[in-house]
């Protein structure tokens, strides 16, 4: 899988890129591996151009956010059009909900009555041939799209509206093409090791122990070195991953002990 | 300028990329425009494809973050060689800024003697003609190149490390690239107006001020609007980019007031 993130406050440093964080932490935990996150501005042809380059990668689930909403500075289903030469057509399912998004607003007295004026038009104007994603907390849906072998799918920068909409339409896609497979992960803290000194136990560790990964992430100052070890695998069921984690953890755990590192479970507080 | 963002930690979630958002926010405020962002994991050829893809681009500068330290799977560098086919050598410069880090690791106490164990020497292994630069916080150097028009600068993962090398030896030379043109930004904060009723509102006022930025991001919920207007321009004077966003804000404000929203200086509290 890779994620494209959308929007020119990701690329001057404005917001925090937690979207990409939410998604990857996500899609890891349904057993689906992320090799790449891209972010670009809100321009057409940077959109169109890392479409395109994505694609060519042949990634079975392609994620974007950003970029739906009714503003003219919303470009990326433009920005795909354009990578897959398609017209960009108003889609009668999505005029649909967002129309029924206004009905609910001039219920709820947000509005006086609905007016689908261009700008809301707007987001409900897909790439022909694709699929609106409902989405339960704001106005602009979803969209989806199968691109020879890879889904394409397309949804808001707003964090709570890109989380729904996952978790409704994009959650059970990915479960099913992962199977039974998950990740499982844990933590562990060393005090008193130098990262260096744990580099060459941790390769012995990883050598000895085929389905674990483990990564670590210094955390202390210079003067009290602290250190988190992160340890992953992925497999059929949470049995076998905590053996392959136990007995990764318990072997580090004895190698770092032997350099008279010590180790903690919990993190201290920093 | 592109960033590319190295380290399996971000493409599983387990790390917020804080890096990318501190690096893409200082350089926009030195003057110099982010294109692109790019993860990856902590694969060799991966990288190296990155670094190619990015190069062809030719920016002026590209910054790495990520996989300079002692681990096995720090690869940033030996990433960078293959794609630039060099050789991974000893620099002399760098193993003498390592060596004098564990030194006074040694006169602190941290550690009993110097030993340059192969995992440290690593730090100090550079693609043949790079530049360490030195990193007053931790222990592997920073590394700079110069490849065809473009500056190639290697950082370190940890934060407090990649900001201090960042601010040592990498802002002056943007600053002096950039010159004296700055980023200078506002927000405003409108409530009752919704953002496909604003929208129309912006396209006129960016219309009318040709040098101002402006962007809508929804804050509130659905039932209450609550939406920040972010006003940006870059100038070569604060005096000059205060008169152009004044302009766009007062002229904006005007507008959404005549749509019946109210504008605020200051953000509601969520």
């Amino acid at each position: 899988m890779e994620i494209v993130c959308v929007g020119n406050e990701l690329l001057i440093g404005k917001t925090l890129n937690t979207n990409a964080h939410w998604l990857a932490r996500r899609a890891t935990s349904l057993g689906i591996m992320v090799k790449r996150i891209t972010v670009v501005g809100d321009d057409v042809d940077e959109i169109a151009k890392v479409i395109r380059e994505v694609l060519k990668r042949k990634p079975r689930f392609i994620i974007t956010t950003g970029g739906l909403g009714p503003t003219f500075d919303d470009k990326t289903l433009e920005g795909i059009a354009k990578a897959l030469n398609l017209k960009l057509e108003v889609n009668e399912k999505a005029l649909k909900m967002v129309r029924e998004k206004y009905e609910a607003y001039v219920k709820v007295g947000r509005m006086e009555k609905v007016e689908l004026t261009p700008h809301r038009v707007k987001m409900a104007k897909l790439p022909e041939g694709a699929e609106p994603l409902p989405n339960s907390v704001g106005t602009a849906p979803g969209v989806m799209m199968k691109v020879e072998g890879t889904f394409l799918i397309a949804l808001p920068g707003v964090p709570s509206e890109m989380e729904a909409i996952f978790d409704e339409s994009v959650a059970p896609l990915l479960k099913k093409e992962a199977g039974e497979v998950a990740f499982f992960e844990k933590s562990i803290y060393a005090d008193g090791i130098m990262e260096s000194t744990l580099a060459p136990l941790i390769d012995q560790t990883m050598h000895d122990n085929l389905y674990v990964y483990i990564k670590s992430h210094p955390k202390g100052e210079e003067k009290k070195p602290h250190l988190e070890i992160h340890f992953s695998t992925t497999a059929k069921d949470s049995k076998t991953a905590k053996e392959h984690l136990g007995k990764a953890i318990i072997q580090l755990s004895e190698l770092v002990q032997k350099k008279n590192g010590k180790i903690k479970f919990q993190n201290r507080n920093y």
